[in-house]
């Protein structure tokens, strides 16, 4: 598991009062920064061989602005070329929110994925959340 | 089914060179609101009865500055008090994302969930999008 | 004078109850697309010969979830290369925030400042406010 | 001064490679937190006395995703009610963007500015930085 502290912005919040749900995918993707760097070490965009696929968000509780949110982030499956990653948003020791994003191993030249290589592979494994934890 | 066109903003896209994932949700949001007019006809946000439980977005396409998308909005499911609403956002004649937003008629005052009402049930059915569609 | 007709989003109000004062960037930038449009006519950002230098925004009133926002966008002054854009929003017949933008016509490879073309300029001299309008 | 770092989301980025210009707004209002906390120590919505009149940002250079910024904040003038802050957001050892806040300590309610208290003014004097400093 790969843990994240980050500050609520004040201009993540919205007129309910609390954080917008659509903040949400945004600290999940920064979530998943240590991947980013597995695939891409200089984490240069012009050389990026991931795209995402899918992302599902839960919200189970609200998020407050002035609090500090643990994002935890995780394996939750590894295929040949895809991953689907694990997200939960934690503030005042409650979980406000649980997600999951898909992103395939791809050569954005050739249009098509390519098989996570071995050595990823070992280390995303170290990551594994197994059902049921 | 709700249609709304939205132009892509600069400050929407990313290093990759087209709108980063995470303004779908955004944009998803966007297309919900006629919704929110059937539940809160004035957009007062002191006067909000809904929440979100749950959303899902399915990249299946990439969507480009410069050219209008068109976000489609229906309805998938209509629960007691929640309700499950279908996205998809449209560019040049192609599907780019598909998506989903599970909403809860809810009272924040005592932190309960409210039956849809009957009026507000019968302008979403018409908006029904059956399987197969 | 080019005029913009936008809606706030729910995601750009903050938990004060109305929108969040780094939204205006956003929709001044928005206001600008006819500027980009006669510099990129594709609007294509692998052909994009601006850079922005300076922006201000004066926040004069407040702009609520709900209802329509008019972006007004026009020229204050042309330099040789370099160009100082103003805009304005309001909401319900009030000014709630004025802007201004420093663009600069830029060649990102040379990485040097290009002469305003003259078709260009006389297209954005149309578009002058003067001092005292 | 104040600083603090911040890590450019992959978000933050726009087509042209770098982080969009209206990312610096939002950058510097986080950079403000601390001048926050003097005057709303709980960092509560609802209880907020702070209105925000007018932002600079003057960019000087480019900020890439993939390194730290160290966001800069200072106080440049003290008025009665009103507090003009300076902002600066640096990487790899380079200034890439100046900003300026003018906030006003502000009654929601009787709709009026306040004189900013005494203890409050002489914390914010020990982050004034002077002219040519």
């Amino acid at each position: 598991m790969w843990t994240e502290i980050c500050q609520p912005r004040f201009s993540e919040t919205d007129a309910l009062g609390h954080v917008n749900n659509t903040v949400l995918p945004v600290w999940f993707e920064t979530g998943r920064t240590p991947i980013f760097k597995l695939f891409a070490p200089e984490l240069d965009p012009n050389n990026w061989p991931l795209i995402i696929a899918r992302i599902e968000v839960d919200y189970v509780g609200e998020l407050f602005y002035g609090k500090p949110v643990e994002i935890r982030t995780f394996v939750l499956k590894l295929g040949n070329s895809s991953m689907t990653i694990g997200h939960e948003a934690w503030q005042d020791g409650e979980l406000a929110a649980r997600g999951k994003a898909v992103m395939i191993h791809y050569d954005h030249n050739s249009k098509s994925s390519m098989p996570v290589p071995a050595e990823i592979r070992s280390e995303l494994e170290q990551h594994l959340r197994l059902a049921g934890e």
